[in-house]
């Protein structure tokens, strides 16, 4: 039997290297490539896409799987090899639902909507992206053909497996109530963010983002931080971690740093013996995503971080900042404010932007809308959930990249993230009752170490549903994070001490 | 029949793909990989070379190519399609004859071997390494049993296609006979190089390397240089090239990146309709070297070049070359001395070293030496070559990596190199006769288009013999080369102006 198993581990070894090299050329790509090798690039991709999804589908790894069946019964259900078959299996029988030229349709039409969608947006220029928005729509009523369930249940698992539409309804619409009347409350009592609006230099900025990343636990044995277009984290295994970011005149990539570290963490402190498996990496989009917020907010944004933190940051722009004191500078780095982005967005104001794209995809996937009304139904909303008045579709329904690929059912995983990261969070601060002493002394290490043990080590070895529930004791529960966000609005919009 | 020709291209161009990112994972490696990822990083190498080689030597390969047979007569054998089919049934041919089990336990050698080389090479201690070349030897063996032909042309023929032995041997035998009194007469009139013996700061360095490169061809949109601790050129197709360097103390580093320089221009300027297909490279190791040399040393190291470079070399290292007249340069870096290490010798002596290792590897394959007795035999050759005691094995006969991973049959293309960059650069002299002219105007373009008609834009169409036929009218013929070095030791043993 071992040898049937020592079998499926080669070749989802195999499958593991090729997606690690594939995300390799892409992360290349964005980061140093020469410009003029783009056309070549998107050919290797393309393959090392194909042949990993082919090697993975083959009716071999089906046979390996099934003649693994009795094995995997004598096994306990948590140890590493009964979880390999059993996820493996799900994947493997889900990528067999989807037959290869929709596949092959799907990423031709994403690559083909992708430099529209850039061209229209810069534009503003919505009925030019039409016909792809339309063309994309079609090929998912295909792939959700492919499936049995609810329409935007199938979408959502893509990225959250096994979340279903109603239960982030429920969570969505709580959230909706809640933070409506907030976002009014915290703009009848704007916070002065004028010490922000100073122009931070790039060498400068560089090297305090070191400073708290060596912190934070990166070490460039196994980590390396770029510079990028669009930031983002990419692993090759648990030993090999990259971040980005990129640099502008405000202090935006110290957060998106801390942002990026947490999504690398995560990869870095899965378990070692699930490197080459489907199980070596974080379990979902919206976990990956809790663990980005906890270091961007949760940590970065919090007082005693910044207690640690702000001397350092007033020596390094002493011009800038010499004249402002840490709980200024701690209000305007937590200011919330209705805008038209959702990637500038305060933590607040931020879930609005996420919850309308869900209720608009919905409205997409079930054909309860017209595309060519989106734009009008996307603004509607925007001055419903934040009461301002979009100015156009580049900041308005063109601004994000996601329908351009066709990837619906993304965006609810971001908000997702944020609820979970405070439902973690709560459990953090049981188990590390000094935690934030730790961080006014510049210390992480119990923070990290505790995320390690809890929730990165065990990878995708459990549903995304088990492991919230083995880390947290509950289901998806919005409860922890709206009260954090009462405390924050509560905090900013009292007079200042 | 032009189905079967799309499906050849499309699973040739998948092959590519495979290559170059595996390739890729090498370069990224070297470059920039933190260094915990190593471990994984080897595994996904092997994994890319496994499946370009089981995809390349697949039965429906062989099927596409027996059915496209009709067609191919169809064709005129200049053709590119024509030269595809014939290469591609060369190189599949040739591959399917050692069986996969071999060419994985010759990886696994390597793989093994290099550490313990590289410690026994540090400690001089031969015996630690003689093992590893043992088995390497055996499993070479085991190789050229798997082909028809004379042993040590079995092997040159990885290297240089279609090279034989006896060729090589006749040439180097002339070699020796020059080369020997040449050296002679260089060591009884030393040139005086104490002005390289100053320390030139690297960020200098490297601002002189782009001003060069830029002059000679190098296009960010295409190009890229990096740092390495093994300089090399890489390139993923002619639209991404990645040369290297690695910066000392003294001005090797400009020599070195024009010689990479070379090499790179060589795979940028080989004609783009063959990309992703097995044509889309330069055609053997000798040609590759032939064009890293050209640039190295008969731009690089020439008078008219280093008139128009040196008023702006005197400039950067104003406190090193102030008080130094080109003409004093110019002898200084063409300086002819016997020396341990290959990679540091000069352009006469050079071809001793190779000269050296070509004679030991036919003794080592014929069985004609214990290969126990090897540091004995390679100090007696340098003794009578170059007049010089081997102090250690350091510096004798560990100081290359090649043995280490078996790669017998490789040393001869070095030398072939500079005998084939004579011969070109004959034609290159005819075909501009102001060649010189435009160099001392800092002017490369009509020698850059010249070699790209000539000879880059072929490719591996067709054989390394064919393709020296074609640019130089003849076969190999050391006599250029030759010429060219008596002159230059004429010059540097006169007296100086």
């Amino acid at each position: 039997m071992n040898e049937k198993l020592d079998e499926l581990k080669k070749r989802l070894g195999e499958v593991t290297d090729l997606g690690h090299t594939g995300l390799l050329l892409e992360w290349d790509q964005q980061v140093l490539m020469p410009a003029g090798g783009s056309a070549l690039r998107s050919d290797a991709i393309a393959t090392l896409e194909r042949l990993a999804h082919e090697r993975f589908i083959a009716d071999e790894v089906g046979q390996l799987l099934e003649d693994l069946r009795p094995y995997e019964e004598s096994l306990e259900p948590d140890s590493d090899d009964a979880s390999l078959i059993r996820v493996t299996r799900r994947d493997w029988e889900k990528a067999r639902k989807v037959p290869a030229e929709l596949r092959g349709e799907i990423a031709h039409a994403a690559a083909t909507a992708m430099p529209v969608w850039a061209e229209a947006r810069q534009n503003s220029d919505f009925a030019a992206f039409l016909p792809h928005l339309q063309r994309n729509t079609e090929l998912k009523q295909r792939y959700i053909d492919c499936y049995d369930g609810e329409p935007y249940d199938i979408l959502l698992d893509d990225y959250e497996e096994g979340m279903k539409t109603s239960e982030v309804a429920e969570v969505f619409d709580e959230m909706k109530r809640e933070l409506v009347p907030l976002i009014e409350a915290a703009a009848a009592n704007p916070v002065d963010d004028s010490c922000l609006q100073a122009a931070f230099p790039r060498d400068k900025q560089l090297e305090v983002n070191h400073v708290v990343l060596e912190r934070f636990g990166y070490d460039e044995t196994y980590w390396r931080m770029d510079e990028i277009v669009h930031p983002a984290a990419f692993s090759f295994g648990t030993t090999d971690i990259r971040i980005t970011t990129r640099y502008g005149t405000d202090l935006e990539s110290l957060f998106s740093t801390m942002h990026e570290f947490g999504h690398g963490l995560y990869e870095r402190q899965v378990d070692p013996a699930l490197d080459r498996t489907p199980l070596g990496t974080g379990v979902s989009l919206g976990l990956h995503e809790s663990q980005s917020r906890m270091w961007e907010n949760l940590v970065g944004r919090s007082l005693p971080f910044l207690r640690w933190l702000y001397p350092k940051l007033q020596e390094t722009f002493s011009a800038q900042l010499g004249s402002v004191d840490v709980e200024e500078f701690y209000r305007a780095v937590n200011k919330i404010q209705p805008s038209f982005i959702r990637v500038d967005a305060d933590q607040v104001t931020y879930n609005m932007h996420v919850i309308l794209r869900f209720e608009l995809e919905q409205d997409i996937v079930l054909e309860r809308i017209a595309l060519k009304d989106l734009p009008e139904a996307w603004n509607a909303k925007m001055k419903e959930y934040l009461g301002i008045d979009v100015p156009d579709d580049r900041r308005g329904v063109l601004q994000d990249i996601h329908w351009s690929g066709g990837g619906f059912g993304y965006f609810p995983t971001y908000s997702l993230g944020n609820v979970i990261s405070l439902q973690i969070w709560e459990r953090v601060r049981e188990a590390i009752p000094d935690l934030y002493d730790q961080f006014e002394q510049g210390e992480f290490g119990a923070l990290r170490e505790w995320l390690g043990e809890n929730l990165h080590r065990l990878g995708r070895k459990y549903t995304p549903q088990e492991t919230l529930r083995r880390v947290t004791g509950s289901s998806l529960d919005a409860g922890p994070y709206l009260r954090y966000l009462q405390d924050k609005v509560g905090e900013l919009t009292a007079a200042p001490a």
